[in-house]
């Protein structure tokens, strides 16, 4: 059953796994005439590579887009945009130990429960690398929200538990941060207990936000397709996520009605929008934009990767030790903020287009135009 | 652009609003030859009800479905089962004086920045009772799940800081209880809150708990279709939630990978999954069941309909006071366990049918039966 | 698996058996605003009807539409337009005898052998009356494509041999023709066949056209979803229609490029689009909408409920005689042309609205204006 | 809008231009489990290649295929098989001269149309190369399909007034006919006629008929994913193609019910489908398959590119003569049957995998058995 497929209007197909050929996606149904080169997806694609960061494994990639197709003369032509990043520094060996046991955290079990055989190279096709699909066709996305005055903003907002301070955050630190913390201090605190964990052979959970400014109302569909509906199901399909929430999230259970409620104040003069005494809601009502900046958050369990011995069985189902060495990353959020940022780039995008022919007099008046 | 629709081999079609003729669901791709009766969905609406519970909102409807096709001689056909529940109770008189006011915490605004205009009535389709649709059409896959020993069973697990104390579970309390909450001494607080907050004329945020038993490994198609990120929509698409989590949610942002990962054990006699030693995965493994229970969690807000004076503009822009009186519950959860249930045996069998045709060689077993 | 549904941005599920409780219809993703009453669906539903020809059947049905949701004062709110009609006229007894035996022509061993069962009342699921809800639609979509001045003109235009002279077209005949043909000596002709094979218990085959004016060029997703395939699903899943063809059709396969090629011409004053010296694209090239009128043909096979005695099996695969009484048309056309209608123009707006989010300047000049 | 993806549980998506840096698909939702490699797929495309006929452009391209994911150990591992061929043999110098002209038969003025600009070397993603993405995934399909005994022969029937004489089919003809022809009498009339229209510089229409044999009863999702309904859409997806019938196809308009109705007749020992006096339904009725022989015929137009004197205008409106000299065929079916049988055997397979989740007792077993 096909599950590689994400979208509405926009529609992205990846695929690939850790050690095979490569990695790519298609991104069919993006608007045509966007100025579009490799060195805009390149960009994104740097943010989430090994090494990018000190908290990267040491696996050395340069994880080069070729664009394939949907591109003419400089520009987006409507027809799918596929994009392809080839494997280079594939070390399978690496994995062969492994080959035959039930990594504990893993996919593993579940791919051959599935399938019956799954590509034990790395992970296969439940590898990070996976991702790389997704920033590349994010990184499109994100372009031409750019160009509407869209701006998405991802970080590390919390390793274990040190958690970014906000009013220290520090946008221009951000683009230099080794754990992609906007905070110098959370940062070097957690640059610190990354290198522990690193040394123990153990690894630690973290969490990533995503500011989302500039956003007009009324985007999401509903009622299933609200729009926290799908950057729940977006960012939950990441993998080693397990937990997504909007705006105040979680600690909703605990307010009352009077507190959490926003209250709606009369737009800025030339905003489109109204604007609220607050944004408990996260800019999201209903499953529909209010307007306000869109606040979400993911949380990262600890990368199950991990050198400490585990208790597991093999495929036969006879209990084993494994040990998993290799390159691995002690904490997941510091690569995975570029895909939150760009997984939420296809969302919003996708939305943005939906809500074009809501309106009968929108769809009247676009025909009269012609 | 179309946002009621649910599903993949299994599709649910949802329509109608809070004050309109009626609501409704059409369930398309339900396998043929179960036996099905009004009375079997039936129950499933009957716990969702006002005044099913002592917490509920003073509005009494009977919202009794009928079965509008796909069923023949009391078994499902494998054509599109639609289900249809009138309206019978509007007081839309009630909701007069907001119709051009946007009630903070509301989807008013949201709806007319979308569409232009909204059926003001009781929410319309942003009401509560759109998820009628949705119980009608988890109740029909529920059964066919209990037919294979898979169970669901959601309640809540918080209301305010009135926390469920698991060792306190009582599955046969929950039957009975007013909050929906399995633990008496848990409900007792809580009915005591709600009955403040309902004379304060505010309200409260909740939680509700979803744990499903009897879950073959190998469900869930990697990667946007992972089983926790279907889930992860099918339960933000539920009005008022912000937060949602699978096994310990937020709370591996702190974990240690040793901590986290659970031990793979072999497999009980005669059983057909492996065993874990713990289970802080909530059962699903890079997106694909595991074969433990699955855990999820969805956190409401509260109540947005408050009777307390609130700020906010009217249609025109200008600033307004609303105080809105009516039949609201002041907090979620007690009615919304049995949407969470629903919803997640939507997701559950949907995930269930897809597998059936991921191997080749049952593929080719399948048809050599023939 | 689901097969109900159908559209892109605008998605049709439709639902119901011949005796069951009722047919109808949910549309998703129409725009918002638009004028809606039952009337509007009325009319289309009173030209599908038996009786409305007396070319019919002599079933007689009220076939009265009631809209349950996705209406406010009047103005379609952009959520699910949900339509009904309740079946009156049932007499199941009919169709006792033919429980168990396999109609030749018809769905009925292909039905058993994909669900195990079938709803065999009038042909349950696979009846013509499941043309309802798509005409119900259907009706509501043409209502807006007229409000930009596209008109859709499907008619009978064979019965066996006797065809439609285009030089004796007269569109003010066809709303009164028994056979839906717009030439009065051919509907002289086809009404006296008909009647010599309803007295012979025989039936005959069929054809219906459709002309679409006032459509703009650029329609079409290329390359599966190219406009001539959407028609051409749309109008093969009509029930005994066995060939689907666009413009010249099946005569290009005897035709030079040097005739078949239409030459563009100047775009006439004020006109939005280029004109073609001749058509015989039938208004799509390459998939795409080309600005001339839209010309398509489906050709039904003959009624296969006939009265001559039939050989067959019956469900435990025994050789059986059959005779098929009740009431039925001795030919399809006559009443399928407003259902080859109604598909058209849910396929030609569903079109329109993807076309609105192609261009990134669109999208930016949309996004700006708000 | 999105609209080079096709099919439900099995989803291809194509991408690239005539003229880009390559062409190919991602098929997702395969089964695991299957032998498969590049040879297998290579088969199919050398079959596809101009110059793999007589009546072939002169283009010489390997189009060789690369395998880039989905396949470990040489089997599929049911994540997404993409496929990539090379452009090696643009030259795009030819098209230069008609980047501003609207080529009548083409798809030039609906691109620009539709996208405000166009990719206008050899066609871009309108050209017949855009078939090879098509042509690679239908080959891994086909394969599958073939292990379960299904075969599909599709072939050219009809070149002008020339058409293949049943009598003489002759299939080992067929794996060397210069036409797609398996009778060698029409296979050197059409050569002959071919020749001559190249030497006139004008084109000629045909037709590809495809039969598909060893088919189970049961296959086609009612009501808009019928069988027929489905393979409809597929066909008309292909360039060129004008109508698409099946079985008796348009000549069912003259037919009497009496002589259109197949009698059913018992199944053949040890067989699993009942058996049919006749076929002219092709296999298919009321949208699903009979357990006869799938009979399916595509018209495809004469080619539009012709070196004669053509009228037409240019991008500002302006009238203009084009001649169109390069690599084009005179006639298109002989190279398009492999795209007929390929896109049919994608169809058939997604409906295989449809029906196998169709039955509570075949949803029960399967679990059961785990």
């Amino acid at each position: 059953m096909s599950g590689s497929n994400f979208g509405k209007v926009l529609q992205l197909t990846t695929f690939g796994e850790s050690h095979g050929v490569g990695l790519g996606a298609v991104l069919d149904g993006f608007p045509a005439g966007m100025a579009l080169s490799e060195a805009d997806i390149q960009v994104y694609l740097d943010r989430r590579r090994p090494g990018s960061t000190t908290m990267g494994t040491t696996r050395q990639e340069a994880d080069r887009v070729e664009l394939l197709s949907g591109v003419f003369e400089g520009r987006t032509t409507g027809t799918p945009i596929a994009m392809l990043v080839r494997n280079t520094a594939q070390r399978s060996g690496d994995y062969n130990t492994i080959s035959q046991l039930y990594r504990p955290g893993h996919a593993d079990y579940g791919f051959d429960s599935r399938f019956g055989l799954r590509d034990w190279r790395g992970g296969g096709r439940s590898s990070g690398r996976e991702t790389i699909g997704r920033v590349a066709a994010g990184a499109v996305c994100a372009k031409l929200l750019g160009e509407m005055g869209i701006e998405l903003t991802a970080y590390t907002c919390a390793i274990g538990d040190i958690r970014v301070d906000p009013v220290r955050f520090d946008r221009e630190f951000l683009q230099h941060s080794a754990t992609a913390m906007p905070d110098p201090i959370a940062d070097e605190q957690a640059v610190a207990l990354v290198q522990k964990l690193r040394e123990q052979g153990d690894s630690i959970g973290s969490a990533v936000a995503c500011r989302i400014t500039g956003v007009p109302a009324g985007l999401g569909d509903p009622v299933f397709d609200k729009l926290d509906a799908r950057f729940a199901q977006a960012l939950m399909s990441i993998g080693a996520v397990k937990s997504v929430s909007v705006g105040d999230g979680a600690a909703v259970t605990t307010a009352r009605g009077s507190e959490n409620n926003d209250a709606f104040l009369p737009a800025a003069e030339n905003a489109g929008s109204l604007r609220k005494a607050t944004n408990h809601s996260g800019g999201i009502l209903g499953g529909i934009s209010d307007g306000s900046d869109i606040l979400l958050q993911a949380c990262f369990k600890p990368t199950p990767s991990i050198s400490l011995p585990q208790q597991t069985v093999n495929r036969d189902g006879i209990p084993a030790d494994i040990e998993i060495h290799g390159r691995h990353d002690p904490v997941i959020a510091p690569r995975a903020a570029v895909v939150v940022e760009t997984m939420c780039a296809i969302v919003l995008l996708d939305a943005m287009l939906s809500r074009m022919c809501t309106r009968a007099d929108d769809v009247i008046s676009f025909y009269g135009r012609r």
